[in-house]
């Protein structure tokens, strides 16, 4: 290849990132090297200081600048109420309805035999010992309606059950504003199986 | 927004990125997190010594380690056939096809009055020195077919053909291999119009 080496070396980890294939990481290289020294120190300084700065919180695991996170430090929200998902991002969007007024627990992943992701790679341990207090009286699992997802989802409750907390899951239904028509079969028949009185 | 701070900033470069929206951006802070400390700064030293040791060609403007890149000091290459690119992408592509064995000159861009890039924006004073000498015979104008493409190549024959020099562009037609049925239309008047006698 005609590449300088530090550009194939930029390509190369760049290429690690997900969702970067060859030909985006090329293009991301020459966009870095078109930039000012002050635009991509700019980015550089921004994942250094995220990486030294940034932990997961003591209590739910969620990303944290302090030992406990705003929402596991915040009075106000119930700690009956557990809301567990797979990753950070997930909590983001369940907070931005502004609707749940419990707290949280990131797995950071779901089960993943074929991959080897066992409930030891996850933040199961961690959910157990804030179940220890007693605190908490129902734990919601919502988790991504995927197979990952439903066998965590499955395995959670198993080993949650016998401790005495009432274990739920996120409804499965048509999205608000769906059309029927555009609605995949899984769904539809969950709808249907799981539809309400009214 | 929940984010913690450097969370937030990190998040807020990797958005400035071409083609990383923001659920990209946000998975890709996640996943460095993530990361070993190792990983994240494989990634973080390839980014600073590729913007270190990398510069442009002072020849064709390619990116290059030295002060001209390697197709430039190789005195096999034909110093008389110049192949002008927009960007160093479409200078390996057609590198990987191993034909070609002229020189080149990289623009950097492409006119596009819309977005402000005129003339002086790309490496066009460049080109005219080089030419200068004298060596160059045909300037091979290889941008894309796009209308950008095509308005730098027709601004540019403008510009070289007074100089005596011949300007060629590169031929419009049928991909090898591509089907008559799957072509758009545009293709296959261009096609039919440059057809060949057998």
């Amino acid at each position: 290849m005609l590449f300088a080496k530090p550009f194939a070396e930029l390509v190369g980890e760049l290429e690690k990132l997900p969702g970067i294939g060859p030909k985006s990481a090329q293009r991301l290289a020459y966009y870095l090297l078109q930039q000012s020294d002050g635009q991509v120190s700019a980015l550089v300084t921004s994942i250094i200081k995220a990486k030294k700065d940034l932990r997961f919180c003591s209590s739910c695991q969620n990303i944290s600048e302090a030992d406990q996170c705003p929402i596991c430090l915040d009075g106000a929200r119930d700690q009956s109420l557990l809301c567990v998902v797979a990753e950070s991002r997930d909590l983001y969007a369940i907070e931005r309805a502004h609707e749940f007024k419990g707290r949280y627990h990131v797995l950071h992943g779901l089960l993943n035999p074929m991959e080897g992701v066992g409930p030891e790679r996850l933040r199961v341990k961690e959910l157990l010992s804030r179940l220890e207090s007693g605190m908490v009286q129902e734990v919601i699992l919502a988790t991504n309606p995927t197979i990952e997802g439903d066998a965590t989802a499955m395995y959670l409750a198993k080993l949650l059950k016998p401790l005495g907390v009432k274990v739920t899951r996120l409804a499965h239904g048509m999205p608000i504003g769906g059309e029927l028509d555009y609605a995949d079969s899984a769904t539809l028949m969950s709808a249907i199986e799981y539809r309400r009185e009214m």
